[in-house]
């Protein structure tokens, strides 16, 4: 199947640099000697873990329960699940899926600890847990060392749970200086955990901006890039990576020339979402048109300025825009096409169980 | 089934608002006399879009073929279709869906015009055109009376298809003047159209916020309301609406309190999009939570500043959450629980179809 035989709009991943973007990174920490954990939130799709793991990553990581249950089901037995699981429901699914599969779930407060030792109690599995430590995102996670200490010492205690170690999250736009907060909370966490006595087999930090910057805090042992694998316009902005590295793009169909300056194609935020609207670079980049600009998006459609083409797009013709950001464009999607070429290699549906998290 | 029993993020519509907003737009619509065509895109649930037939409305208006195929395939046999439709695989679509539906399509160039023409010629269907009509929306659209005219005169020449009328998309926050817009541009087409023999049995215009403004341009025979079903935080900034209005909302989870003015809940721009950021009214309300800031979301997470609140919320709470734009949601979502007081009384799947359009 030709990729033009899709209709419009498709998303399609170019599986040659998708592939590369897979072994350039697990490369660069093999390097380092850094385990590397994927976070497969940008993807969603088993098939796409699977070559991570086969590059030589150590398991992946999950954002929600549902995703690693789809991980899991798969066949993928270590992962990391970056979420502090809550309620009844959710509780008894993560011991049931601690019984078949390694799981390691961060945790902040001895609140989530307990519930989750209690229900892993009822089922008869065993749940690994990491501290989650707020090294300057402002989200979620223990404030200080001390806090950090006395929630794992708390774990240790806890039936059916076992402590495993300590991880943080960055936030969105890291900042210079932020390796510094890191490298300072985790040495402090990891000398009270050893006059302690306590263990961290996991110490996890950073995302692929971060990890592309190669600054490092103590002690880390693996790290969670997730958007490497496909890339888009919001991470060039924020690393070395280039457009050729966007494996991740939708094709579209432009639908309408009603004026001079203007196309308008057949995808809009409810393909692509507004992310980065804020940021003065428009909302997409045409790759057949690189001089328009994708000045706005209403639900279903896609408009860009075209008065510096030469030729200009016309009513009909396909074209490849590459997204602001891949991970809210795999959330609104269904199904991926790969493709090798012009051609259609394989077809992946995304995993994503709707918003049942 | 509780509501409390179903696992968090989960949407939620509240069954009694929204069956009052539906009969209160009909019964301001009816006493108007002005045909009500609800927008389905706010939904994508055919058993709401029969909940609003039932009311009184005329058939339904769709944004993409997959949505009308859908709405068909429910029963309903009366669509408009607002989007160009191009592409020999999509063009077979609509030619189909036209042997067994009323449909019509909007339209803004004769390219478009012709290929649907060919395509229902081949399948041996007759689709209904309508000249879609650029207001002053800068989409898509003619941009002149004249353009309308000529485009109408192509379509009446063509096989297969037949005219039906003329269409206006209003842009998103409609400004003072629009309907003054609107109303000269119709009054011009339809005199032209008078003068030329031709006859617009559709006139369409506005959507719920200029619905609510009670403005009308000259000609109109029907309207195309669409968040009115729901509302949100978006459409109570714009029009007379109020939070006791807004039927969707989505039911959420504290999963940390990490420090003293914070609360975490598990959703976040994956289950709500970052709609309405820009607009300074963060991007969220807290029901049982009103003082609650929700000042920021990242992939799943929802953050709060709950300085303000007291009491303030607690690790394994619910909390309502009404969104700031409810269509994004329904992009986002998989399923719909429709409540009655504290009870579930239905479950609906959303019919989007992936972003098959």
């Amino acid at each position: 199947m030709h990729v033009n035989d899709l209709d419009t709009p498709a998303l399609t991943v170019d599986l040659d640099v998708l592939e590369d973007n897979i072994q350039r990174m697990q490369a660069f920490l093999d390097e380092r000697k850094i385990r590397c954990r994927p976070h497969i939130k940008t993807h969603k799709i088993p098939a796409i873990a699977h070559m991570q793991l086969k590059a030589g990553a150590k398991g992946v990581t999950c954002q929600t329960l549902a995703e690693a249950e789809a991980m899991a089901a798969s066949g993928i037995d270590d992962i990391l699940l970056c979420f502090n699981i809550v309620g009844r429901n959710k509780l008894e699914r993560l011991a049931r899926l601690a019984a078949r599969t390694t799981i390691a779930v961060a945790v902040d407060s001895d609140i989530v600890a307990r519930g989750i030792s209690e229900a892993a109690t009822g089922y008869g599995s065993t749940v690994g847990l990491v501290v989650e430590c707020d090294t300057g995102g402002r989200r979620t996670g223990v404030p200080t060392p001390q806090a950090s200490l006395a929630l794992a010492q708390i774990i240790s205690g806890l039936p059916a749970v076992e402590f495993r170690g300590i991880m943080t999250y960055s936030g969105g736009f890291p900042e210079e200086g932020y390796n510094q907060a890191v490298d300072a909370f985790f040495r402090q966490t990891l000398e009270l955990f050893a006059k302690g006595g306590l263990r961290a087999e996991i110490v996890s930090a950073h995302a692929t901006v971060y990890i592309l910057r190669d600054q490092w805090p103590h002690g880390i042992t693996e790290t969670r890039p997730g958007m490497y694998v496909y890339y888009d316009r919001m991470k060039i902005l924020q690393s070395p990576a280039t457009l050729e590295q966007c494996a991740l793009t939708v094709r579209c169909t432009i639908v309408s020339r009603p004026a001079e300056d203007r196309a308008i194609f057949d995808a809009g935020r409810k393909t692509f979402s507004n992310e980065g609207a804020d940021l003065g670079i428009g909302l997409g980049h045409i790759v057949e048109h690189p001089e328009a600009a994708v000045y706005g998006m209403s639900e279903e459609h896609g408009h860009a300025d075209v008065s510096s083409c030469h030729p200009k797009p016309e009513v009909g013709e396909r074209v490849t825009v590459i997204p602001n950001y891949a991970s809210l464009v795999t959330s609104l999607g269904e199904v991926v096409y790969g493709t090798r070429g012009e051609r259609i290699e394989t077809v992946w549906p995304i995993a994503k169980r709707g918003i049942i998290h």
